[in-house]
C-alpha cells in the first residue's frame, strides 16, 4: 500500500531528529512553532542538493541524508552560529521504503549529534531534489560575515580541502584499488569526506571571538577566498606551498592514482570539503593554534590591499582568475 | 554571457522583498542574521512547487511567483502569525533574464504587500522547483494549530473553495469562453483565484483570540477538514448545502462551462484555494462575523464526537471516506 504524504512525513521524519525543549510545535501542522532564546540572533541558512549536480545517481541514501544536512550546518558553522531547528522539502520521483529509511538514518544522526530537532518540511513527487533549512543562534551582533576581514589579516582553513574531490573522483571513476590495505585504506577515507562530510561547528563558534571574516569551502578554495576578499574590500594572496594535503590524498598520489596536478587541482577548486576559511589578526593565531590539534588548522596566505586573488611564486604575488564552481557560471 | 550564480541572487532577489530592520544580514553571505523581537514564538514554514506537479508547465512566471510565496504565507496565516522573512531556494533548467524578471517581480510585490524581507536561499540548476521557507511571529503560546478543535465548535471556511480548482481546469482543457464579456469576466476571475491565490493573513491574525483549531485549505476542503479532526481527536459534520459558491464558479455553471457536480467537486476537493479552515465555540461565532465582511467566512458544520468524516443528507450524518488530494497516495 502506497504510504501517504502525511504518513510519510510522521513515519521516517518525525522521530529523527533531535528532541528539543524549545519546540512547543513540531512536525505534523501548518508549520512549525519555535521559541528562540532572549539576547541570541537567529541565523537561518539554506542549501539544496539536486541528484546528478550534488551527487552522483545511485548516490547510498545514507550518505545523501547526512550530506543534505552537513551542507547547511556547514553554513551555521561559517557564521559562528550553534544549530537547533532544521526543515526538509523532500522530493522524491517515488516512495521507497528502504532508501527513505537510509536517508532518514543518515540526516538523524548527524541530527542528533549536533541537537538539532526536525520541525517541519514538505515532501512533493518530483525528480530526487533535498531542500534543507537550518535555523541557529548566535549572541547578538556576534555573527560572523564574510566581511569583516583587513589588509594584513591572515588566512586560514581547517582540515585538507581537496579530499572531497577526490573522494567523487574516486566514486565517479570507479577507482578502488585493493592492491594493498593501506592504499584501499586511503581511497575509502576521501570516499568518505566526500559521502560524510564533517561540518566544523566547534571551531566556529570558537571562531566567533578571534576571527574577522569567515565563509565554509563548499565551493573551491580559490574561489570562496575570492568571495570572503571581495566582501571584505581586500586582495587575497595564498602560497600554493603552504596548502595542506592529507596523507590519504598524499598516498593516493604516490601510488599513482592521482598526478600530484590532479591533487593539487582538488585542492584548489575542488569543492564540497565543508572547511572554514577564515581570516584573523596575526597576533591572535598563536593563542588559536595553542588551543587546536595540530593541523587542525594552517595559515595559507593573507588579505592584502587591493583586490582579487594572487598566488605566491617565488615570493612575488601573481594575479590569476578565480576557479570556483559556479553552478550557472 | 550566462550570469553567475552569485550575480544572478544579487540582480533579482536582493531587492525583491521588502526592507527590515531586524535583517542585521541578508542575502550575501553564508546565512541571514536576524534578530526576532522578545516575547514571541517563531513559527517557520515549507512548501515547495514543481512544475507539472503543482502547476502547469508553461504557466506565467509571474503566477509561480506569487504562488510560491502565496502557499507559504497561508500556512503563516494558519497558524495565526505574522510573516516576516523568506529563504529561496530556486531550481532553473536554464537562466533566462525575462523569465527571472517576472517571477521575481511576482514574488516581490506579495513580499513587500506583507513586509515580507526576502533574507537568503540558493540556486542550483535543474528541472524547475520552487522551495521556499517562511519565518513569522506570533506572541508566545498563542499559535494556532490543528489540535485545539473541541465537540460542539462550528466548522467555518473563509472565502469560496473551489475557485482555485474551477480556475485550474479553465487553464489545463482551454475553457477561455468569449460568448458574453459577463462569462469572460466570470473565467478570468476562476483563473486568478488559482494562479494569484490570496492568503489569509489578517483573517489569520483575527481568528487567534477566537479559534480553537485552523488549517489552511491546500489540499481540498475536505480533505483538510479530516486533517483538522483527526488532529482534534473529533468528527466533523458537514452540511455540503451549506458550501459556499462564488458568483463566478455559479456563472460558469449556469453557461454550461462546468456540470453541477463539477463544481460541487472543485468545492469539496480541488485543493489549491488557500482559504482558512478553522473551529470556534458557537458562542465566538457573532462578533467574529460583526467584525468580518457579509460572506468572507461560512459556517459549513461542526466537530462531533467520534472520528473521521461525516456529510450531512437530509438531517442525518453519513460517513464518508476523506478526498484530499495526497501527492504519494
Amino acid at each position: 500500500m502506497p504510504l501517504g504524504e502525511f504518513a510519510l512525513i510522521e513515519r521516517y521524519f518525525r522521530a529523527a531528529g533531535a528532541s528539543r525543549g524549545d519546540v512547543p510545535v513540531g512536525v505534523g501542522d501548518d508549520g512549525a512553532i519555535l521559541r528562540p532564546p532572549p539576547g541570541f540572533d537567529l541565523v537561518a541558512v539554506s542549501d539544496t542538493l539536486v541528484e546528478g549536480v550534488h551527487f552522483p545517481k545511485a548516490s547510498a541514501p545514507r550518505s545523501i541524508g547526512h550530506r543534505a544536512l552537513a551542507v547547511n550546518l556547514s553554513d551555521i558553522a561559517a557564521m559562528g552560529a550553534t544549530p537547533a531547528w532544521a526543515l526538509l522539502s523532500l522530493t522524491l520521483p517515488s516512495v521507497d521504503d528502504g532508501w527513505l529509511a537510509e536517508f532518514s538514518a543518515g540526516l538523524g544522526a548527524l541530527a542528533r549529534m549536533h541537537e538539532v530537532a526536525l520541525v517541519g518540511g514538505d515532501t512533493t513527487r518530483g525528480p530526487l531534489t533535498l531542500g534543507v533549512q537550518v535555523m541557529g543562534f548566535v549572541p547578538q551582533g556576534e555573527g560572523l560575515r564574510r566581511s569583516g576581514g583587513r589588509v594584513g589579516d591572515l588566512l586560514c582553513v581547517s582540515g585538507t580541502p581537496g579530499d572531497a574531490a577526490a573522494g567523487l573522483a574516486i566514486v565517479q571513476r570507479g577507482l578502488a584499488d585493493a592492491r594493498s590495505a593501506d592504499l584501499a585504506a586511503a581511497l575509502a577515507t576521501l570516499q568518505a569526506r566526500f559521502e560524510y562530510p564533517t561540518p566544523r561547528l566547534a571551531l566556529g563558534a570558537r571562531l566567533r571571538a578571534v576571527a574577522s571574516a569567515c565563509i565554509d569551502v563548499s565551493d573551491g578554495l580559490y574561489g570562496d577566498a575570492s568571495k570572503l576578499a571581495a566582501a571584505s574590500s581586500c586582495a587575497v594572496h595564498i602560497d600554493p606551498q603552504r596548502l595542506p594535503r592529507s596523507a590519504a590524498l598524499a598516498a593516493a598520489v604516490s601510488a599513482g592514482v592521482f598526478t600530484d596536478a590532479e591533487a593539487a587541482g582538488f585542492t584548489a577548486a575542488g569543492g564540497d570539503d565543508y572547511e572554514l576559511l577564515f581570516t584573523l589578526p596575526p597576533a591572535a593565531l598563536a593563542s588559536l593554534q595553542g588551543e587546536l590539534a595540530r593541523g587542525e588548522i594552517t595559515v595559507i596566505g593573507a588579505l592584502a590591499s587591493g583586490a582579487g586573488l594572487w598566488l605566491m611564486a617565488q615570493g612575488v604575488p601573481q594575479p590569476v582568475t578565480p576557479g570556483g564552481f559556479d553552478h550557472f557560471g
